[in-house]
């Protein structure tokens, strides 16, 4: 830290990133990416000439990928905002709607804490149940910015569509920010609703269902109104904020729709066979509607088997939180990567005991 | 604006890019892009497989490109900054070292002063002296944030580095941030002091000379401190912030150095020639280290010839300030595009006259 830090963020803790180790080649199940590779016709967009156009700044409206994803999910442009990945739009929105006071779960992704601090917002923590489930009448009238992941991360459990519409109608002078990043494998999409509360936000990514994790594309729906505050941050920060190719490679994968819809459906077999094998093994699983597992067994504390797997080429994730130390988030590979996984558990537990 | 903005965004300015119209082609002379696509080096990174791997993060620690970057301008990673495009570095570097208080050029580019209203900053602007020069006594000893271009845009004009170098060593105990987007075009660089200086930070963009607007690509040079700095703000913000395929671009692009020098030269013997041609025509116009031209003709205003451009298929840059409003931003393009500039020009000044 250099001397001159705005005293403000002196103590604040950044959010860690999963590992990217670059010694060895693991089986890699730490990030939720995907599996697979954009859609072929993705990757033939991505011609010579887009390259030499680089030289062009890109659209800071972004309006032809407005127009492509408002038609995909049937609302207006004017509902719809594109970030450099879903973190900009959760940057954004804290900055923006964050005022003084928020509150989200204790167990959830951890970049909200971060923005908590980075904007000196006062934020509630409230405990999930001991099942690890979000109780929807905890963040009832609460008003102050509600933050939700649905499905919830790392947990990978959802609430149904009903339970956020009493959350966002009981809390009409602020903000309520759905965090719907997993949506696609097998959750309930609160987007209708934005159609009926001017306080919802509902915030998406390229980066899981749609393979394009190192694009860094993501998005969000809203009342206008909302979506105008959002683009008056971005064009007061950067407005280009979405490169060229991003933009081109985000048509395209709106183009090929069902690509994607197959390998949603292809990591939700796979995800449930992993369960029912780790279930075998005496694992709790939480019940997902994500594209990983969040698993932990009573044989063995959550840290030390991330290490033995790490030591063995497969890396997940720990938390360091005391509650869910028995666990690990478990991203969900191909059926090949997912049959390596369990052989390489029983491996482990096998050796332990 | 929603009823839900937080208070102090709500009168913010947001900046306004220049215009990207598409009901028609364009010689596109508004925005500073470099008329020449990349080396073909760095179309060629570009392959199939890099595509496929956008399933991946990014590395959110940049560290091959940082090394490439530092062994490039001979200082270490350590000194390197990484950022989606040189507006977000700004924006990191106002958050972080802009305190209460921020002096900059009265004209200067715009952003800084967008910058200086979102974080609420007392900002003075210091006018330019008569000649559009800036005159860095006024920048010494005044113990805030000191935000320079140089060169300066939209004037074009730098100063030299034993200018810059008083400002720095006046300002012990505040950031000196000098912004060399345009360096490469003919300026002099304060980079060799930051390793005498820890309050000074250099910010530079791919976007200029490195013919790569669309890939958003920005750097910065200081202490290791401030850079720490910076990086905590980022990974409190956007950790993933450069995605995957503007890293490898940005490799090649480091890696192709030569054909980027060459490419700056070229521009330079355009800029000569199209300054000679204009200062034929009457038009002052003011010395340029950039790759642009500033210029205005007492026989016209400045917006009635942008119009009169626009109309004929020819974009510049007009700015709305009363102090420069004769004059025009007037981007350097290929020797062809400027001869048709110039000789557009000829033809509204005459059938005006």
């Amino acid at each position: 830290m250099s001397r001159f830090l705005n005293q403000c963020y002196q103590s604040l803790e950044a959010y860690t990133p999963g590992e990217q180790p670059r010694d060895m080649r693991y089986i890699k199940l730490n990030t939720n990416e995907s599996p697979y590779p954009p859609a072929p016709s993705v990757v033939e967009a991505m011609t010579r000439e887009q390259v030499e156009l680089l030289r062009l700044y890109s659209d800071p409206t972004a309006r032809t990928l407005k127009e492509k994803l408002a038609k995909l999910y049937d609302v207006e442009p004017e509902n719809v905002f594109l970030s450099n990945g879903s973190d900009e739009v959760l940057n954004f929105a804290f900055m923006a709607f964050g005022g003084k006071e928020a509150v989200f779960p204790d167990i959830s992704y951890g970049f909200y804490e971060v923005y908590g601090g980075l904007y000196g917002i006062d934020y509630e923590k409230i405990p999930l149940k001991a099942d690890f489930s979000v109780d929807y009448r905890d963040y009832c009238g609460k008003g102050k910015l509600v933050v939700i992941a649905n499905p919830n991360a790392p947990t990978g459990m959802s609430i149904p569509v009903w339970q956020i519409e009493q959350i966002v109608k009981s809390n009409p002078e602020s903000v309520v920010l759905i965090d719907e990043a997993y949506v696609d494998f097998g959750g309930q999409t609160a987007l209708p609703l934005i159609q009926k509360y001017d306080n919802l936000l509902v915030t998406r990514t390229f980066s899981k269902s749609r393979c394009l994790a190192g694009g860094r594309l993501g998005y969000a729906f809203a009342d206008s109104r909302l979506i105008a505050d959002l683009e008056k941050i971005k064009f007061s920060t950067n407005p280009y904020n979405i490169n060229r190719l991003t933009l081109r490679l985000g048509e395209a994968t709106v183009d090929a729709e069902d690509y994607y819809r197959e390998k949603c459906r292809e990591i939700i077999r796979t995800r449930n066979w992993t369960a029912e094998k780790l279930q075998e093994l005496g694992f709790q699983v939480l019940p997902s509607q994500t594209n990983f597992l969040f698993a932990g067994t009573p044989k063995m504390d959550g840290m030390a088997l991330y290490l033995e797997l790490k030591n063995r080429g497969i890396l997940v994730r720990h938390f360091g939180n005391p509650r869910i130390d028995r666990f690990n988030r478990i991203t969900i590979g191909t059926p090949e990567q997912m049959a390596a996984f369990i052989d390489t558990v029983k491996e482990v537990l096998y050796e332990k005991l």
